[in-house]
């Protein structure tokens, strides 16, 4: 069983309550407190020495990306940031907690909410006696009427991706800038009818849209983003994967995936590159009423296989 | 350095912004969103096998106590929960994750949550590899005149404290009940100055009450409930220490200890008495201007020494 088998069979027992406007299944969870003119996302994430980054990660760099991975879904939802809560769990050595690291972890985080108006209003550490584990729990706030789900997209959309896509471990996932200002400016000059940021990867993120909105997608292989340092890993040789298989499964993109009705989709890339004029906008598809990810190239079209992996037949 | 000292270091340079009502240093983050009548909390609490409970605890159990300390906190304030979000870490088995592990795991938190009408409003799994670690997070509200922080305890204050202390790692520790609906009852019946759960101890707990309201305590030996778990132990001669003193420093009871203006007192007991007949509400002692602890009993009185462990003198 993995882990979104497993999910599938626990959120149907969680307990909910009025107050749950979407539960488990997005990338935050949204809650209504009372806010007159706005609803509150909820969202936790961690990461764990060894498998989000090694020993060797520079502490700093280690604090950021905990913290910027809880930003991007923030992000997604077209939110905003409030406050997080930081608990640290790390091996304790002689004499009690390891001082100097915890305030290096620290200090990386704290400039990055600084940057992004964010309070961190307490946390605790604890010990994990064999590695690093992060976990960050983050409040934000998003218009009742511009949060952007994983449910909207609808046939005929076209989909968009931000950045450049594969080959993110090489260094970006430790340096990336969560897409908030583009997510918020997105929610207010255009209606994004579904939006997930990129952590799994594009098939297997755009898999979770498609699946939470009952449709499928088209993407035409020429059009996807490919970052260099995929495209570099692959002409070196030294590469699991094609560059473009790369961009479609490395995972720790952190760009935002989207998607809008076709006849906002010209006006969308005109305005976009007024605005953000270093950050590259792509049109890499459209949503179709077929399940399933059709890839598109000069030679023809083959489907994705279920499992995220990618058929080159 | 320990864990409240490299606390303090840290404090000052979190960044913070105008949600903040409270930041680091309570049992809960005070946050002002905007909902007209009340406040929002907001907690993490994590949980880790070795140190909170051990590989043969019934996962049941885990799951209940990492949620039932997180709730205990909201109680604290005088608050009620919310939602909360599940972040497990756990070694993997052969075939991926140990799914029945983590459904047994989530069961006791739903039937602990469903009692107190708390959403699981989602979560993740993630691998750590040695050990079984739960962070959670919560949100929680309290009426805006009604939440109890640890910094209003006054000079001539009675101090109260809930149920029996100390022994509680024999068992209490897994089966305690939250005192939410106590909390909520005080900080409607009464004007609660300064309230904290029982997570360190009653020292080092009033310590923290003492400490955020600049101001000193007198306790009455006689007057500390010790749990019959701490009697028992103490009695059979397998204790590390006396009974009194598992009261003041084993930890990990989750009961309530709050300060009251001392007119207040005796209306409070009888009306408790009458209310929670099955809890018991104990007067331990008095707030008084001179810093630290001073414990009086028929021989005469002496301090706690500062680092929370008693000097038998």
């Amino acid at each position: 069983m993995n882990e979104f088998e497993l999910i599938a069979r626990l959120v149907p027992s969680l307990p909910t309550n009025d107050f749950v406007v979407v539960g488990a299944g997005d990338d935050c969870a949204v809650l209504d407190l009372g806010v007159p003119d706005k609803l509150v996302l909820f969202k936790t994430d961690a990461v764990v020495e060894g498998i989000h980054f090694t020993r060797e990660t520079p502490p700093e760099k280690i604090g950021r990306k905990a913290l910027a991975r809880c930003l991007s879904d923030i992000a997604a939802m077209a939110g905003t940031p409030t406050a997080a809560l930081i608990t640290i769990g790390l091996p304790s050595r002689e004499g009690g907690i390891d001082a100097p690291l915890v305030e290096k972890i620290y200090a990386g985080m704290n400039a990055l909410a600084k940057q992004h108006g964010v309070a961190i209003a307490g946390g605790e550490t604890t010990t994990n006696p064999e590695r690093i584990l992060i976990s960050i729990s983050l409040i934000g706030t998003v218009p009742r009427n511009k949060v952007s789900l994983r449910s909207g997209a609808k046939t005929g959309d076209a989909i968009f991706v931000t950045g450049e896509l594969g080959g993110s471990l090489a260094a970006r996932h430790l340096e990336f800038e969560p897409r908030l200002a583009e997510a918020r400016w997105l929610a207010e000059h255009v209606s994004v009818h579904a939006m997930i940021d990129l952590s799994d990867g594009l098939a297997g993120d755009l898999r979770h849209i498609l699946k939470a909105s009952g449709v499928g997608a088209d993407l035409l292989k020429r059009a996807v983003p490919i970052s260099r340092a995929a495209k570099t890993a692959a002409k070196a040789g030294d590469a699991a994967k094609p560059a473009f298989a790369a961009a479609l499964t490395d995972g720790e993109d952190f760009e935002l995936l989207f998607t809008v009705a076709s006849k906002d989709a010209v006006k969308l890339l005109d305005a976009w590159k007024k605005k953000f004029p270093d950050v590259k906008l792509s049109c890499i598809g459209k949503i179709v009423s077929q399940e399933g990810i059709t890839i598109r190239d000069k030679t023809g079209s083959y489907q994705l296989s279920a499992n995220g992996y990618v058929h080159f037949a």
